[in-house]
């Protein structure tokens, strides 16, 4: 069933979902404001954008060019529902796959990519949902964190940033992909879900040909005891336009 | 000048330091915590083990068979001088080079390797300290993570782990260098010095063979407001015989 939900409460913004289908969660959110904006942040893509989540949060952040890419179709036609009913402008949306993107952009053109990517490795014996789409989301069954990093060094620009969530059990993944693309994982931060369990989510961020010097950043705690979004949490998704 | 030391105030552990020289720290301290015991740890060697600060916390920790490796004679000299003073007998100490190890041990021997390395990289544009004993200890300059990476996979039995402290800001090195050893990082803790200052100091444990599943371990905080030791870190150290 297709339903149009608040971005939480982030600046008033919609979403535009099929309840039968991934939708957007807390993850993407965080994404979006882990990522660090300055006056060279013109030019930003989203990969597997989803329900553009991150998109919308960037685009009330700073007046840039974004652009999200989605493979699947029907998630693509609910993204350009959601463009529309929230009046922007500035975001642009290509339905193809990542590995595709050397046909609409030349080598070395964004500042910063973005990724909320399929957070589980995909076999044959996974034990796998049996809605496609969803599967598609969650799965890396069209893409991988390999493919994510080649696909984001060439078209990011020297000492451009690539910013992924991840579960935290998967974050060496990441890194050695980062790595072996050239991308240096530069800033990490953890995220709990309560204060006394273990770590489920991160962000990292990584610059194209950077040099090698990690920093961490102070840990997100995402809910106080009684299961309600902490402050700060709150602070990141709650303002009210 | 050589000196006798407390080793902290653990279990009435002496420690003989040259004051000219590399003195052990609370990094070495803080590794020793972080390794996990269990039934069938019966063999240990620390590498790079300088005034065998590891060693001497593990042999009160458990009785197994335990190595330290050091590259630096006069070093070496006063970690025998160390085991003397504590009537230790299950220490042995190797005065050589961690690259020849195998004159001394099969491969597929350990349960366990510990190693506070060099933190620093080494360069010859480096402002390296003119006391070349120091140097050695603290950069690259014999040994670097990607050879005690490759030791370790050697000597660690199936399954055995690595224990490695090193500073946060070079956590990506080291997780590259344990991954291209086939050394899995399994369990990573971040140190930091105050509260509110970043994490210095990192703990990151591998198994050899290891499936990929990273665990955090909750922070550790050194200092408290005033600049003194916090509860949680006294009680790693201050035990009293």
């Amino acid at each position: 069933m297709e339903v149009v939900n608040n971005l939480l409460n982030y600046k008033g913004l919609k979403i535009v979902q099929d309840t039968d289908s991934f939708k957007f969660s807390l993850d993407s959110v965080l994404l979006a404001n882990f990522v660090k904006l300055n006056k060279e942040s013109n030019k930003v893509i989203d990969l597997c954008t989803g329900n553009i989540p991150i998109p919308l949060i960037l685009s009330k952040k700073k007046n840039m060019e974004i652009y999200g890419v989605e493979i699947q179709e029907s998630i693509f036609n609910l993204a350009k529902k959601t463009i529309k009913i929230n009046n922007i402008d500035n975001i642009k949306l290509i339905n193809d796959d990542i590995k595709n993107l050397g046909k609409y952009f030349e080598t070395d053109t964004f500042d910063i990519v973005t990724c909320n990517p399929p957070f589980f490795k995909y076999s044959e014996s996974s034990n796998v949902s049996k809605n496609s789409s969803k599967s598609l989301a969650r799965h890396e069954i069209e893409t991988d964190l390999f493919q994510i990093c080649r696909v984001s060094r060439k078209i990011l620009k020297n000492n451009g940033y690539l910013y992924i969530v991840q579960r935290t059990e998967r974050l060496i993944d990441v890194l050695e992909c980062m790595r072996k693309s050239n991308i240096e994982p530069k800033i990490l931060q953890f995220v709990y879900p309560k204060v006394n369990k273990d770590s489920n989510i991160v962000l990292i961020a990584g610059s194209k040909n950077g040099k090698s010097e990690l920093r961490l950043l102070k840990s997100l705690i995402v809910h106080n005891k009684n299961g309600e979004y902490k402050k700060e949490i709150i602070k990141i998704f709650g303002e009210r336009s």
